[in-house]
């Protein structure tokens, strides 16, 4: 892109002026349709040391209500962030709903930097992949994602950075990176073509900004925001294209075909087991804190199935300050405008540690499927989103184990109604729970194809049989062991 | 994509009836509603020799009304589609809105076939972004792509080729590349796998079918397609974003600052040069004939402005057998109904022919634009789209000659008037022109950025001053014989 890129002719300064004027204007106007509309906007600033990135930001954010965007600085990544996920400090940063993000500078300079740092060819492909789908799940999710880069030439680089550099206000604002990228500027940009090439997708492609001149930036990036946003505005319900399964999968039973009466233990088996597991779970937890693996359990099931008692058997053997429980309700309204797995990623453990999630991103393909929280095309969509973020964390390291805890409708009204007639119980039962119950058909449906569509082989479903809950406890704890010990090898 | 891809399973028999059956039916009923909201949907079947794609194509058909589709069936290219751009055979066959094309392999075959005979790398990177540009394009514009890559293992194609041969019914099926695929299975099968993954947009992915079992894959082509329909239906007035422009430009002056009043030439010397120039560009058209150059001269400008005339001073020069003149006037139902470039693209000259365009594709730009004929989505994007297209054209050799014919609004009006008094060219005088001239400065404003966004230093505009209409057509073909002289060169 970099290497056939020519610079658009500067427009005079009477023109200059009045263009910026007009689009300062359009961009002030948009921001209560953008609000309206509830679209997000996640502005991207690349570019060159000095290129004026930052201050392109501070001149365009001028034009919009405090209340209506962040601005996130990403320097070099904190040691926190280094033990997670690649992506997971961009993901967080993801805007809500209505509102914009501007980032001074991402993952194109953490991938680029990564590259002169002898990331092999692999490894680069695999990043370009996550990227991709990084962006592509933003935009299919009705996220507007600009991506600049600000270019300017190396003499002009060496010359901004000796004028900074004269002064100790503004020295600070030249890294030892800026300095290194201008010595070796053909490399880099090399490099920073490739990137911009490889990355180049019909729903989120590059601009590369002129910024030699700074005004002359800010009205290339304040026209290509205003034209961009004009016509996101124009899509606001629109739908992406359903993309094959390209990850390998395992075969799971249906629920009717799940086996649950024979499925029970006996109280001093129980007792025995219980000990034993939990303290070699106990020795386990301590090797994969010491081996930085991150660990990730989730639970799904019906109502009443067992869950909670069975996580606590599980965290009972754990050192608390190497795990964490999340409980998942419905999400708040700050989680609910955005991205439905943001609530997640932001959740995700550090290496060595255990997240337990109690309840999970699956809601997406059960219960907002079912109750119309979302459109058909979002949940349809949601399998392979799924599958991608799962594979995002498979590829960090993560060992994942997925538990779906089962029981027949029976089971659950003997337990509904116990809880009901039963005071100490009754907190543990809602009128929800009732309605849910009716419901039990469409939520079959709903978690046969998802078992049938999620469960990959880095990331497999696991079925409790749950009746018993002391059965599926013990067997949930074996799963746990012998998946620490396959990755402790 | 192929080397991670693993086959789904497949259901039994009596499932894959079922889902069959409610995919048939499905698609079936789809038919009215593609018709109603008028999509385009363009199935390209690609993959192995042998793997199923007619026979697939075949079963699928029986779904829809012959009214509703066509199947092309791409076999190499014949001697007169050789002397056309790559893409030329494939843009001629999309569908009209509403109605479906089925290829019978098309633009991936050719590209690994090309591949395999030793197209180098540069070439296949062009290739490569011809390709996506033209699935971009369509997709923008609304039309449905739909890619499927039909996959076998190596023996079975083997067992299958080795059946089809036994009779001679059936042996014409097998053709020497089939062969030879098979030969070199693994080889094929590693540059199939680049070029999907190099063409895996996201507007238009790729969908890898298992033809081990034909009921099978039927399936799996059926509910792909019925899903893909569904969501393309939601989306009837997608906006697409904005692209930069990445192609180098000259320098335009605007139309008010264009000089017209010294530009004559005496009647005397208009004469002497007519003649000679023409001579001369006689003389030129031979050698490009030769030579195999595709020439492109085009024509805009305004109404009376003297295109007819200047043509003309141009075609006298001219071996009839060696050129085309293409008056272009509003689209027939039958273009209107596809891409607005589809009428120019099938009317493209072979190499060593001038094809000269009287009113040309830039309509989408001023006429359709400002009478409302397409979206603001859809014109603010045909500046890249056209572009893109005159690259496409450029690349593949052709010399693009691009004329503005310019005149001033008195000039017009005096024009207008003698043709209105003069009995005889009083047919040359519309309506519609009246009421044209009475758009005259929304003209020029569009005109104007039509000339600042499109002219390429490979396809640039050149403005013909025609207030005196000798001069225009004396320097038309001075420019006429100078750009082929470059070409010759």
């Amino acid at each position: 892109m970099l290497k056939n890129w020519e610079p658009p002719e500067i427009p005079e300064k009477e023109e200059l002026k009045q263009r910026l004027d007009a689009a300062s204007s359009k961009l002030y106007k948009m921001q209560m349709q953008i609000k309206e509309c509830k679209l997000p906007v996640l502005v991207l600033f690349e570019g060159w040391g000095a290129s004026g990135k930052g201050s392109t930001i501070g001149r365009v954010i001028k034009n919009i209500d405090p209340r209506f965007f962040k601005v996130a600085t990403m320097s070099s990544p904190s040691k926190d962030e280094l033990r997670r996920p690649f992506l997971y400090r961009y993901f967080k940063q993801i805007p809500e709903e209505g509102k914009f993000t501007f980032l001074d500078s991402g993952w194109m300079e953490q991938t680029c930097k990564d590259c002169l740092d002898g990331l092999d060819e692999d490894a680069y492909s695999k990043r370009i992949e996550s990227i991709k789908r990084f962006e592509r799940q933003l935009t299919d999710n009705g996220y507007l994602v600009l991506k600049f880069f600000m270019h300017i030439e190396k003499d002009e680089q060496k010359s901004r950075m000796n004028t900074l550099l004269q002064s100790p206000d503004t020295s600070w604002r030249i890294s030892d990176f800026d300095a290194w990228q201008n010595k070796h500027y053909k490399k880099c940009r090399k490099i920073f073509d490739y990137y911009m090439t490889d990355t180049n997708l019909s729903t989120s492609p590059w601009y590369i900004v002129d910024a030699t001149d700074r005004k002359w930036a800010e009205l290339q990036v304040m026209e290509t925001m205003v034209s961009n946003i004009e016509v996101a505005l124009q899509n606001s319900a629109h739908s992406a294209p359903l993309l094959q399964n390209v990850f390998p999968l395992t075969k799971l039973p249906r629920l009717s075909e799940i086996e649950l009466k024979n499925k029970t233990i006996e109280d001093e088996d129980y007792k025995k087991e219980l000990k034993n597991l939990q303290k070699k779970l106990r020795e386990l937890h301590n090797r994969i804190y010491r081996k930085r693996i991150p660990v990730i359990i989730t639970y799904e099931g019906w109502d009443a199935a067992g869950k909670g008692g069975n996580i606590k058997r599980i965290t009972e053997a754990l050192d608390p300050r190497g795990f964490e429980v999340h409980p998942v309700a419905s999400p708040e309204p700050h989680e609910k405008s955005r991205h439905y797995l943001w609530r997640f990623w932001t959740r995700l453990p550090k290496d060595g540690h255990i997240a337990i999630f109690d309840r999970t991103w699956y809601g997406r393909v059960m219960v907002e499927r079912l109750e119309g929280f979302c459109r058909e095309n979002d949940w349809k969509r949601a399998y392979n989103e799924i599958n991608e973020f799962e594979k995002e964390l498979s590829d960090w390291g993560a060992v994942i184990i997925k538990f779906w805890v089962q029981i027949d409708k029976d089971t659950q009204l003997a337990r509904f109604t116990d809880r009901q007639n039963n005071p100490e119980k009754q907190w543990k039962i809602t009128d929800e729970d009732w309605r849910n119950r009716e419901k039990w058909d469409a939520y079959e449906v709903a978690v046969n194809e998802m078992l049938a569509k999620t469960s990959t082989v880095y990331a497999p479903w696991h079925v409790l049989e749950s009746v018993d809950k002391k059965y599926a406890r013990i067997k949930a704890l074996k799963i746990v062991i012998k998946e620490l010990e396959k990755a402790l090898k």
